[in-house]
């Protein structure tokens, strides 16, 4: 068959919108119709070229949602005409991570996916006969693609696609960050660095998990009013404060009979190494976990004392929000939908295919919190 | 009262064995009669200079055992004739992070421990009316030393004085590093780096938890056969592999349906940063806990890319094994009594008071595990 998509030819140049070949599903892969996708900075992150590990011509997009047109053979968890959220962190409930129930890394298809290509090592997505790779095993700027079944979430149809597809990626990042990965509990207290939208879904997260007091960090004062629409208490911009902005924090998390300071939880949300060793070391002595969820640039290295950790700090990271596709994001999607999230303000820019590439330049520009693409 | 003790008047010079005064127990203190003292790393790593917080005249020693002798008003706790092990990380069971359940980290005798006094600010040592400072809150290296009470675990009065010393220290330490901070559970894989006395006592903890492979990483292969004695399964020299100890770590741990590799948990127990990072990236993706227990040398840093992080990997660190001293070190004692631990082979030379100094140098030329010093 044929569908529209915006292919990314090469590093550092704009998506071009044309018509693709696109394979039907093989056994054990699903067709979807992609209704929305948003433009995430991981998209940006690759189609700069800074990526090491991308891979050119594909399609990117990682972030959307739609139905279920065709199955291949065997499939037998979704059926024609499921909604699905497409999962680039896919769950086998087969391999030693699934099973381990320690983590949602799932490894079922790592190797094939890392090179573009659906497991049987091949590319659905042809141009002229050349193949074109698909990306984080999803391809959602793409009007139509094709998803192993393992890799696709199964959602309420009655959830709409222009928000939930904000559930393959961004929502479920920062608010599975808190409940999964750092799980906070009812009366923490919590720092975020970084208030862009994995920033603000770990804040709405916070909220979901009762934190007392939820810190925002960011240089940007406009973010402050973002920040307080879910459920951010305090607002720290580094630049305006003196001094150190550990010390800061430290000082304005002091309470409780000892008032040692520092934060229960820290988050990074920013992707830049000097600020993840400040999310540690503003974390809390004896306990103070801090969570790395931005993505640093190739072979930036994160540094610190031993001393952060002996005296009870622990350094961890989240992918995916730690969350379990098949399982986390339809429950996600129902909190959305009885309200125990909210997604609607943060998607803040609605494009056509045609117009993808004003997509990039709003997120650049820093005047989107996300721009979602209906096909 | 008067009482032998070896003073470390400076940094870098051999202690002197001599008469100091000591005044006795104030409100909440205790005076004990040291029966027991090993020599640790720590002492050495202070007495070298190299310990930037390092306060001069002092009395070293902070890993004893012995017998209360006199208690001050207000002391319930324990009473004279308890056989007790002083605690350089007290429990008060009254500050925020004694109570949090999350940290044994008591904070309530911090600021003056720090600076080498009693709480109420002042030393119990001196000499010729010149004050003389206490080490880590213990002061073992002196017959009779003075402790507050909420810093003394109380033991089991036929618990050779000896033997149990040690848990005073480089056994709480080893043992609780598995138990407490990296809570390993039975079956798991792990690497313990640098088989020294803390290594060993990982090891036991890890044969104690039920790990199913205990590797032991050391440059030095006279250490196998120490390793072995306590439960290592597998021994590597660095330098007598091909390539990257990272690498071939990885490789000998792969096990289980998806043969990915890497330890469940990994210990550093070198104090070299380095180390540390060969530690957390040997544990494995999607869980591995890799924990800090080496004291590194000042400004020393440790580094690592963020992605081993967001790969699922946790960096943590632990003080005197995260065991909260009144609580769990009777426990330990226990365990050595009924046989779950092994102490006696640890203690590989005995010396009185007078030589000490050859402890210290038994140590510098790697000849012991453990040297103790008996009054």
């Amino acid at each position: 068959m044929k569908t529209r998509a915006a292919v990314a030819f090469e590093a550092g140049k704009p998506l071009e919108i044309l018509e693709v070949d696109l394979e039907g599903p093989k056994a054990g892969e699903v067709l979807i119709e992609i209704k929305a996708t948003g433009i995430c900075h991981t998209d940006e992150f690759t189609l700069s070229g800074a990526d090491p590990e991308g891979i050119f011509p594909s399609i990117l997009g990682h972030e959307g949602a739609g139905v279920v047109v065709e199955v291949g053979p065997g499939v037998t968890s979704v059926a024609v005409g499921d909604h699905v959220i497409p999962l680039y962190t896919p769950e086998c409930r087969q391999c030693a991570s699934c099973l381990s129930g320690k983590t949602n890394l799932c490894t079922a298809i790592r190797a094939t996916q890392g090179k573009g290509l659906m497991p049987d090592g091949t590319s659905r997505f042809s141009l002229k006969g050349q193949p074109i790779y698909h990306y984080m095993g999803c391809s959602t700027f793409s009007n139509y693609t094709v998803m192993p079944e393992i890799a696709v979430a199964k959602i309420d149809p009655k959830a709409p696609f222009d928000k939930v597809f904000y559930v393959g990626c961004g929502v479920t990042t920062g608010v599975g960050a808190v409940l999964n990965t750092a799980k906070v509990e009812v009366g923490a207290t919590a720092v975020v660095f970084g208030l862009g939208g994995i920033g603000l879904n770990v804040i709405q997260g916070l909220r979901l998990a009762g934190a007392d007091m939820i810190i925002g960090v960011d240089i940007n004062n406009s973010k402050k009013e973002w920040g307080e629409r879910f459920g951010m208490t305090h607002f720290v911009n580094p630049t305006e404060i003196e001094g150190d902005v550990v010390a800061h924090l430290i000082n304005i998390t002091k309470r409780g009979i000892d008032q040692i300071g520092g934060a229960d939880y820290t988050f990074d949300c920013t992707g830049n190494t000097r600020v993840m060793r400040q999310a540690l070391e503003a974390s809390h002595r004896g306990w103070g976990k801090s969570v790395v969820i931005g993505v640093a640039g190739a072979g930036q290295e994160i540094s610190t004392r031993p001393f952060q950790l002996v005296t009870g700090r622990t350094w961890m990271g989240t992918a995916f929000g730690g969350a379990k596709g098949r399982t986390d994001v339809p429950r996600i999607v129902d909190w959305y939908m009885n309200g125990k999230i909210e997604i609607d303000p943060m998607v803040t820019h609605t494009l056509r295919l045609d117009d993808i590439n004003k997509g990039f330049d709003l997120m650049h520009r820093g005047e989107s919190i996300r721009s979602v693409v209906l096909y």
